[in-house]
């Protein structure tokens, strides 16, 4: 197999579309805007869901399911939440079809109206605090923290590949407390479980903090969030969590009585990553060969491919390699042994380099007869030969080696592409000339944040967690401010 | 907390829908038809998705996704499919809101009609199929053997939680094959792994049969299928499989190169079970103080309820009890100790009832100085005094007998509860009095099953998988038959 990938430099975001096919991870349906995930790509996220379901449930999150529809009415209880999310949304408004009298096929039965018409979840914040309010009455009821593991959809007009989709999976985080504090709490656990989660498992470093007004959830009092920087300078957004103080349950009437026998308002959260993370994953790693794919989330780790003349030395190979897999597998490391007949070995290279396997193992008959066998780092691209009785230690301590490089790979990238800026003209220099997040200042107002995006397309991508308090002036304004944001432009 | 819960004796149907609501296991929602899956019943059905997942992939089969929206006219490319499916699907035709002119609320945005109306899926195999016709081109890329777990929409007009809802969850499998006999081996593998899941996860005998042609699944050559008989003496279809031939193939003209070179239609399958096994759970083992969960389902497997009066007392407990939860804990058994000090034992054993938890623990101070626990088991409400450095080799013990009863019992009550029968007064008779699955002479037409069914409200549930070969007369008509089908009243 040919890869012909287009390669970074070319052409970055043909690249990432035509990698996201060719490595087998996802392609557009014949639904508009709607993917199919291949089972390539949905092992991929189903390795994510298992590692966040893990941390979810350990810090005191169980899951359950609401309905997919939500009421027209419910979602515009919530002023600026209806706001954020009418103008893109599926409206079911039928529940039948039936064949046109004139025989031209099948049609809506407009007899089958709904009083009401559904909206396809967008996000459940509606759904869910209208259930809410039947299950909190006192503060023993709290905290109430619960997840779903759901498809959403959101008409959006432009899509691409796991980046921005009709529809999208994701896991929704919906939290009921007694205290303000307690839910700011909840919101700032969760944005340290992502952080963790999309650090340790994809490798993928990213900056805490917080959204400015303007690009925060429609319906929330703040948004912290977790940006990722892709190869090409470019930011994305990798998973938020909300704090949405006391709107929604005013908005649905949830009350609980306190201790003290007082009624009151609940305070919550609500906290979301979707298959989005896909698209990070692959932008941030991988290169003109191909995937790149974290040890930690890689469907296969290790691959073996014989290399032989004839079904002889295939058998000979095989009784190195059978045990070599047995006990790769016993220290639960995924090892696929591609003794397929019908593809030459340098195909099976190929293509394992093009889906992002870690490690790559090739035996032929010199192999044999010298005691070694060859390993090679999908990483680094580099190749050696090691004694086959010391693999299974060498894959043991490579892995995690991988892994550690991967991240230091796209940390060294993020750090060297955070550029502090002062003036208006070095912003729109940096941005245009190197990307990446440029730390500048910013008088805090709306009209120079739209300003700004309208002249040079960077949005504010956060506040950092961590920023330091520094005297200086709006870029823009000349008024003062006692720190720099972070902006970028952004998937 | 009292239970109150309605005895079958006295309403069955109302003992089902109070039990789920009261169990905390499902509720309606402010949606018609669509139900909340809460945390505790979510927690039974991820376990059944992980028991099937591994069976699923333990048999060759990958998972991937594929899009909510079926466009209207893929729906129409099956002719049986359609005719099955247009009567009660969701339509969605409009894809934004927007605030009415007259100030009155929010509408929808008649400028934002979709140019082809999108199905909300209640199954995939019209959207896999047009899929599939782009990944097949050879033999070389058969068999394809996927699974999604997914959401399926079917606009029922009479609902019942889990049994019959309007939104359900479900796994749908869908596979092509070079062969015919390829593709009937593979629905009757998956009859098995399900029957296998169903009885020896769930505690559930089933049937195995086929379903007869006006019962098929809408677009199947075959159905097989898995009847489940319910303590009321009702019948409830636990999972089909269907061997599809190769209409779909056609329908989406779906061909490959055989190893001759010949283009040939694929052949296929597709099966699902979904969140009615839930109904099928709670209905077969339950009784009139609640759930009786499987152990290998069970949430919580064992419960620890301390009796004590004041903290000092609780802390001599919990010197026993700590180490008891870590060493159930190691044994991968799921272990709740239950300290709240807000309810009694008493409110505690009520709600463990309530909830099905197998194993009950209780400690009290006469326990410590004895050196014992109470042990009580769920299913036969029996108790017993054990010493406590013996209770975990006794759990242990205890958990797969438990898990055995409840399966026997069924599978008594199934098997005292299928009846020959021999004339259609008999069966008539049976049927009122005692229910269950009724084995009849039936003469194979359309017109007989559908008089029985109008008459009587008896359906055939299935022709057993292996049905003794026998002469006989159609109860009905007196036509020859060769063998006995099985009929019942269902869910």
């Amino acid at each position: 197999m040919g890869k012909n990938l287009t390669s970074r430099a070319e052409d970055y975001s043909k690249w990432y579309n035509e990698l996201v096919v060719k490595a087998d991870l996802a392609e557009n349906s014949g639904v508009r805007g709607c993917m199919v995930i291949k089972p390539y790509g949905f092992a991929i996220w189903e390795k994510m869901q298992a590692a966040l379901d893990k941390m979810f449930k350990e810090t005191g999150h169980e899951n359950a399911y609401f309905p997919l529809f939500i009421p027209k009415s419910y979602l515009s209880k919530e002023a600026s939440h209806v706001e954020g999310f009418a103008k893109e949304c599926a409206v079911v408004t039928h529940y039948r079809l039936k064949n046109a009298e004139d025989g031209s096929g099948i049609v809506v039965d407009e007899d089958a109206k709904l009083e009401e018409e559904l909206i396809v979840r967008p996000t459940s914040e509606t759904i869910i605090w209208d259930t809410y309010r039947k299950w909190i009455q006192s503060y023993r009821d709290l905290p109430l923290k619960l997840n779903q593991w759901a498809n959403v959809v959101r008409w959006e007009m432009r899509t691409r590949l796991f980046l921005r989709t009709a529809e999208f999976l994701w896991q929704e985080g919906h939290t009921a407390h007694a205290t303000e504090q307690e839910a700011i709490d909840e919101a700032e656990l969760i944005l340290k479980v992502y952080a963790d989660f999309v650090e340790q498992f994809m490798g993928v470093p990213v900056i805490k903090g917080l959204k400015t007004e303007s690009e925060r959830f429609a319906g929330a009092v703040e948004t912290y969030c977790i940006e990722a920087l892709m190869q090409d300078g470019k930011a994305l957004q990798a998973g938020t969590s909300h704090f949405l103080g006391q709107n929604f349950a005013k908005a649905f009437d949830v009350k609980f009585a306190t201790k003290e026998g007082k009624q009151e308002h609940v305070w919550a959260t609500s906290w979301g990553v979707s298959t989005r993370l896909m698209g990070a994953l692959i932008m941030t790693h991988s290169d003109d060969n191909g995937l790149v794919l974290p040890p930690n989330l890689a469907p296969i780790q290790v691959v073996i491919v014989p290399i032989y003349k004839g079904e002889e030395q295939l058998e000979a190979l095989r009784s190195k390699i059978n045990p070599l897999v047995a006990e790769l597998r016993s220290k639960n490391i995924s090892v696929k042994f591609d003794d397929r007949d019908t593809h030459k070995p340098g195909f099976k290279f190929n293509e394992y380099e093009l889906k992002g396997v870690p490690v790559r193992l090739a035996l032929g008959n010199r192999d044999l007869e010298n005691g070694t066998i060859e390993i090679a780092r999908r990483d680094t691209l580099e190749k050696s030969s090691v004694p086959i009785d010391s693999v299974v230690a060498r894959i043991e301590a490579l892995l995690p080696e991988i892994q550690e490089n991967i991240y230091n790979k796209a940390k060294n990238h993020q750090q060297e592409h955070i550029t502090k800026v002062d003036s208006y003209d070095e912003f729109k220099k940096v941005l245009e000339e190197r990307g990446g997040f440029l730390a500048a200042f910013w008088d805090g107002t709306k009209e120079t944040e739209e300003k700004i995006k309208q002249e040079t397309k960077a949005t504010i991508r956060c506040i950092p967690i961590d920023v330091e308090q520094e005297n200086g002036k709006c870029m823009v304004t000349g008024k003062p401010a006692n720190h720099r944001v972070l902006f970028a432009k952004a998937y």
